[in-house]
């Protein structure tokens, strides 16, 4: 026996199965799949992905063996449709469509209605009685099939469909608007004049023969898995070019040959909320475009979903096939076990399914079908799990407006942080702070933030910015604080000093209403009302399945009590990176930074540091409290010191002012504080280095806060954490005045507590070196936003320019600021945590930048060994369904 | 028989040796070598290395035949000396001094004169004839083992050392101001005041007994290897802990005990010079110390080296001892084959050796020994390239400041960029173009330099900085343009308004002369003479010798074809990186430059690329030419469009008069092109991204250039250098650009050059994806000057503030811009040419970064396989010499 190329399918039974998606295309497989279900599908065949390998490799001949088969299958499709190909009274038409073994949508081509030609088009229009349906579908054959096949294609960017171009001439020439209002004449004259124009352009006649014709059809098909759009597309989501694609000959059946046709779309559970209803829409007498096109309005597919009383269900309408298509739905709901999207037409009364496929679905309802499937005994927990797309449950976590209600967006710009806010605009942080304390709910509105805003970002509703990216100070900021942010909003023009905003399409002043989508990135005009999450019930269920599962650890960046509370709510284990200096702004505490930054002595800067102790013993106090039970990572102080300096006129002067020096000598610090580039300077342990009463400070501000609630004993568990370590003498240095420190505050106490000293791993030496690191350190925290910066020689602040160039030239798939980059910086985190445990083989390892929130990243901390994670309090739950997903992965590999 | 502990030396034999380094220290094991040379040395004794781990083992006890063994070692000692241990009429004095197996100058104790007490004081006094010797040589003793061996030190940091508050108040109360003018008498009452001082801080009784003496003097010496100077000293210069040192118990011999008895250091040959010639001074009647204090004036040794005659020489005064110290010398210098530095002791007309070691020695001493000892048959060419340290070669590659002038230093900054020099101040780059152009020579002065200056840079004699490192703008603009400069030089105030320099020591205005010394950091008042370098004779003889061993190829980097041409003569191989930016600055190229900046579209820019295109052609065509036969590395254009733009008013007012724009178009393409960390922003290959018509303008600049030398049958292969690339895509996107152009280029012109296109690695993710980026690149430049600054994340503009402390605290060893840091970028850099050539293994590798010519990361570049270094003209003969040692190092390892 020859070997097997063709797979025929349909009439309850298939040669093919889904489990053969590789060599039949996930198309052809699913159809199989449908047919051994007993499921009516029009009958057919796949050519497998091996001829389309075959094809390419032997200048587009076929084997004999192809041949014969081929043949043998289109006898199958006329058996069992009771048709014959060519056949001038009873024509077979077929569709000839890709099919590769991972979806490509839209990238390869689709014939469809092949077989007709003026002998056949006769026999359709006798058999449907309806000369305006055989013209039509003649005549989209003969485009479709010259566009496809014979290369029909505009000769330029400017120039438009060749075809087009005829049917707009013949419209304009009866004074007609829609293609619909053409006739059935002047459908044959347009496909005289198409054929008229192939001819020209090809000095080609349109085949007549239904057999060249098929042959053309699946050579072009095969052919279009190597059209550039397919490559580049490939190429993206890296599927390799030596798979190729399946061709599906099927018959053609239609849903517009009268009134006995029809045809729909379904989901098997309704897709926005997950509640279990068949949910769909059909039209009679209609072809499947025409549901999507909207022309016509569809019907709902079930009498339980109507709206009012005008509207008639297929139900109703077709009980009949309405009940078979209820026996398949749910026929294929229990076979894969999950919601489907599926498409069928009815003609003349029979019921053909031509697809189904597994349904999009909003995040809700992603987590209620999930959690009522296992109910139903349908899939297990495990499978639960993975059914849920942790990046969607970001969705659910925050406020989100009303969908019903009506939205004037006014301006787009970056969905920066996710949630929907509303408040009158305000274009100070300190003006935010008044309004707030006022009791007035405020947007916070800026070119740009810097560090001195974070009082009034902290109070907003939400925060507005026309310049600046997705890693932006707002957004990261915004991120971290749980509140909407939308950045980068480059259509406004912010005036600070005439208080307005304006957009392409109004003007707002301060104190006017404004609401933002942080999760879409609009900008609304007015108010809009929102609606709060729902954390228990399904979602409750989902995550504790989850919790059961994963191994990593999920702890939260959190630098307030406030943030704390949030992040424990959300399932959070811990601190991960508690940023010290997110303190120093508030209220008093800035002016004693100030005022230590203007020393020039040990001395001087003590005694400013004194001033600063109790605020810092009181934030960690609450801080660790809030946090009872869990360990808490506090990182030591890692900004440059002129961020906590002013660096426009008024603000200096009034700092001047306030601290009784001139306006000059103020001048006089910032500029000698002044760097080239920030991010690689005087900086993180840099600072405690030159100054280490800064660190002793601040380690006994942690000590002394820790000290106190053990003795009123609440269980606490410092992790004091150096910043910017890129060599084992730079953590020594800093270990020793932290340890000189805790033991002098411990016995000052009386009282002992467990505290490590460890260090971030995010300068690339630091990765390199970490077997020597690790000498000193009793944990790692892998701060991966930093790394990647030096890693890439990437300024967060600044690649905004030229990354937007890299997207669209295909040169990064992946913003590395979101999703770690595996291939490089991945290389520097395996290695960290690989030498590091060389040195100390029960080495704690975390992860605290941004990434420890985005689920492949977090996977790729589970694969590398981590213990923990640590992200923003709303990506907690994120984290969790991630890290359990991938344990699932990993086991089911 | 027991294990050997104690090595005896002295009256021609040694029970040790010269490589015995290890047991017997440095210093003992070249005192049992000169006893087997048959060399007078005073006899004495090694307690070897393994006493030294027992005696910390053991809690400072000795084993019985460790004892034993010293009494036999005293026992050799009085035998030779004819002399008794503790005799009252002839008694033995003996120094206790420490060896270890690494020199560790004046880390350990050393007790002298030990063996006095009451009664053999009296012995010594009648054995000399000079009371006043016996006394002095007893309070000496008593206050050095007092020090040492009893632990009177000062009790805190303020206080002054016990001793020296006795001698103060009994020359106060005696009326004296120098030690030398105490009597025997006054030395006899110090000995008791030491001694009641002793019993009154220690409780104990001065020691008598000399035995006693000297076990105590032991223990100190071995105790003094765990002092904390000394572990300081061994972490800093890795000697391992477990080494341990000896003790060297040596017969005391005195110089001062009469006129038969003199004292005197000397060299075998003029250290200075290098001329064969024997060269030292003496002191009759004198201590060793006496000829370094300065006091008196010494003598030469022999009569040729007499200035005036007025002198007498040894060779005069004493001419046995003076016979037998030529013999000895001689003796000396054939036995180590190298030039030594000696010290020796005249007691009572007998000639004792205390010391040999090799001779330290000028740049131009080392260049001349090695080649002339060569001549001299006494060592072969290798050892002669070993015998000189590659940066000392420094010296004489630039002109040198006449040694004879007077100089009147009225300021010290950093020997930026080695050379002396002499010029007018101007302030201003344009002033020193204009003042050169009028035949005028110039130093610039400025607070800082930036690249807009380069043109005033080019033609000054020297650069003088306020503010910036070794590695500022100035620093490394200068070094690769072997021009002289002194930057950071804080102690001046500049001031450009008022066109004056202050320093504390005086006031200059534009077109006072001033000098600059460049390897020694001065600031000169005047003018002073210089002398040039001399590159034949000896230092082209041993050039070629070192030629001949390396493997490593030497290329340098350079921007001109002057550059080139220097480079050349100093031995270089072609250029490693020409950097085209540099180029941009001079004349009407900056604005064709700015109005590329300027345009907002691609046609904009082509036009003013089209004007650059000749000018970038033309110096192609030199630089290629210079460097005929040999590759040049083009770097495509690298730094930030925002470094061609001007930032003060002036000159952007100028710019916008010149360019018909308004100052705030200048000013917000200032403020749209700034960045907030330029080094990690817009620059290198990602503007050659953004904006492909730039690279291939300098394409076909370099293919024009290249095709044009061709035609003229002048050899040229150019190597075109993308940088800053982190990514195989980047590369490819910039390769596809050059490839394209150079084979249009290649067509129009109906020449074939033979050029590659390869990439910089200077960005950490570059060297962890080596292996994907060789696919692209046809070669590796590492750019260890970026890759250092994000491998550690240190800008170098910035590092300067924080540097300082990291070496005053130990956490850096050496700067890792001068010296490249193999422990972390090293394993980079391994990683990368691992990596690349696991893809394409011939791959040529090569290092453009500052450290190409740095000695020790030149070794390092050999020994990880790289094809060649390239470094500034001016290092091109270190990098040569620095590259044979390496070889030779491998070889004899």
């Amino acid at each position: 026996m020859s070997k097997k190329y063709v797979y025929k399918f349909g009439a309850g039974h298939a040669d093919g199965s889904s489990d053969m998606k590789l060599l039949l295309g996930g198309k052809g497989a699913n159809l199989a799949e449908m047919s051994n279900l007993g499921i009516p599908v029009p009958p057919g065949f796949t050519i497998s992905t091996e001829v389309c390998t075959d094809f390419f490799a032997n200048n587009g001949q076929y084997r004999n063996e192809v041949k014969d088969q081929v043949n043998e299958g289109m006898a199958h499709i006329e058996a069992i449709m009771k048709k014959k190909f060519g056949d001038a009274t009873n024509p077979l038409l077929v569709s000839v469509r890709s099919g590769a073994p991972a979806s490509m949508p839209g990238m390869m081509d689709t014939v469809l209605n092949l077989g007709l030609n003026d002998q056949t088009v006769l026999g359709i229009i006798e058999q449907s009685g309806n000369e305006r349906f055989g013209w039509d579908s003649y005549r989209r054959f003969v485009q479709m099939y010259g566009d496809v096949v014979l290369g029909m294609k505009p000769e330029s960017k400017e120039e438009e469909d060749p075809f087009e171009i005829i049917i707009d001439r013949v419209k304009k020439e009866r004074g007609v608007k829609l293609d619909t209002e053409l006739t059935a004449d002047e459908l044959k004259t347009l496909v005289e004049l198409f054929k008229k124009e192939i001819k020209r352009r090809t000095g080609k006649d349109f085949p007549t023969d239904p057999w060249e014709q098929l042959w053309g059809a699946i050579s072009a098909v095969f052919g279009s898995w190597n059209n550039p759009r397919a490559i580049t597309y490939r190429n993206l989501n890296k599927i390799p070019p030596d798979w190729g694609t399946a061709v599906n000959v099927q018959s053609m059946v239609f849903g517009n040959m009268g009134d006995d046709c029809a045809t729909g779309v379904a989901f098997t559970r309704d897709p926005a909320t997950g509640k279990k209803v068949f949910y769909g829409e059909y039209l009679v007498n209609a072809q499947g475009e025409d549901v999507v096109a909207g022309i016509r309005t569809p019907q709902p597919i079930n009498k339980n979903t109507k709206q009012d009383s005008s509207q008639v269900s297929l139900e109703e309408l077709m009980p009949q096939a309405y009940a078979q298509l209820e026996d398949i739905y749910k026929k294929l709901e229990a076979h894969y076990k999950d919601m489907q999207d599926i498409e069928f037409t009815i003609q003349e009364g029979r019921l053909w399914m031509l697809q189904t496929r597994t349904g999009k679905r909003t995040a809700a309802a992603a987590v209620r079908i999930a959690v009522e499937m296992v109910g139903e005994g349908l899939i297990d927990q495990e499978t639960a799990i993975m059914r849920v797309e942790p990046e969607q449950l970001d969705q659910l976590l925050h406020p989100m407006f009303d969908p019903e209600a009506k939205k004037d967006v006014v301006a787009r710009g970056l969905p920066a942080s996710p949630g929907a806010a509303s408040g009158r605009i305000v274009f100070h942080a300190d003006d935010a702070e008044e309004w707030a304390a006022k009791g007035e709910k405020v947007i916070l509105v800026r070119i740009e933030t810097s560090p001195e805003d974070i009082g009034g970002m902290a109070v907003a509703q939400g925060i507005l910015t026309q310049r600046g990216g997705m890693t932006s100070h707002a957004a990261v900021v915004a991120r971290g604080m749980g509140i909407c942010c939308v950045a980068g909003c480059g259509e406004l023009e912010i005036n600070y000093k005439s208080k307005t905003m304006k957009s392409p399409k109004a003007t707002f002043k301060e104190g006017d209403w404004i609401s933002l989508d942080g999760s879409k990135g609009d900008v609304i005009s007015g108010k809009v009302p929102t609606i709060d999450p729902e954390l228990s019930g399904n979602f409750g269920k989902l995550m504790a399945w989850a919790d059961e599962v994963r191994k990593l650890n999920v702890r939260t960046n959190a630098d307030t009590p406030h943030d704390a509370e949030v992040a424990r709510k959300f399932g959070a284990e811990g601190i991960g990176l508690c940023r010290t200096e997110h303190m120093f702004f508030e209220g008093d505490r800035i002016k004693a930074v100030r005022e230590m930054i203007l020393s020039d002595n040990e001395e001087g800067r003590r005694k400013a540091l004194e001033k600063l102790l109790p605020y810092q013993r009181d934030d960690f106090y609450g801080i660790f409290k809030a946090m009872r039970d869990l360990p808490v990572t506090v990182r030591t102080l890692d900004p440059p010191l002129h961020e906590f300096l002013p660096h426009d006129d008024e603000n200096q002067q009034e700092m001047a002012t306030e601290m009784g020096i001139t306006l000059e000598d103020v001048k006089a610090k910032v500029e000698a504080l002044h760097e080239f580039n920030p991010m690689l300077g005087h900086r993180g342990c840099r600072l405690g280095i030159t100054y280490p009463e800064i660190t002793e400070m601040q380690a006994r501000a942690i000590m002394e806060a820790a000290c106190a609630l053990s003795k009123e004993g609440v269980k606490v568990f410092p992790e004091i954490m150096i910043p910017l370590v890129g060599s084992k003498a730079e953590l020594a240095n800093q270990k020793q005045v932290v340890v000189k420190t805790a033991e002098k505050v411990q016995e000052e106490m009386g009282i002992q507590v467990d505290y490590m000293v460890g260090t971030m791993i995010e300068i690339p030496r630091a990765a390199l070196t970490a077997n020597e690191i690790a000498e000193e350190a009793e944990f790692f925290s892998f701060g991966t936003n930093d790394l990647t910066q030096m890693t890439f020689g990437f300024s967060r602040d600044d690649a905004g320019k030229f990354l937007k160039d890299y997207e669209q030239k295909g040169i990064l798939k992946e913003d590395p600021f979101q999703t770690l980059d595996q291939n490089g910086v991945g290389q520097l985190v395996e290695m960290g945590i690989q030498k590091g445990r060389s040195t100390r083989p029960k080495l704690k390892v975390g992860i605290c930048g941004e990434h420890g929130g985005d689920p492949k990243s977090v996977g790729f901390c589970h694969r590398v060994g981590m213990n923990y994670v640590s992200c923003s309090p709303f990506r907690v739950p994120i984290a969790r369904l991630a890290a359990a997903q991938e344990v699932l992965r990993e086991k089911n590999k």
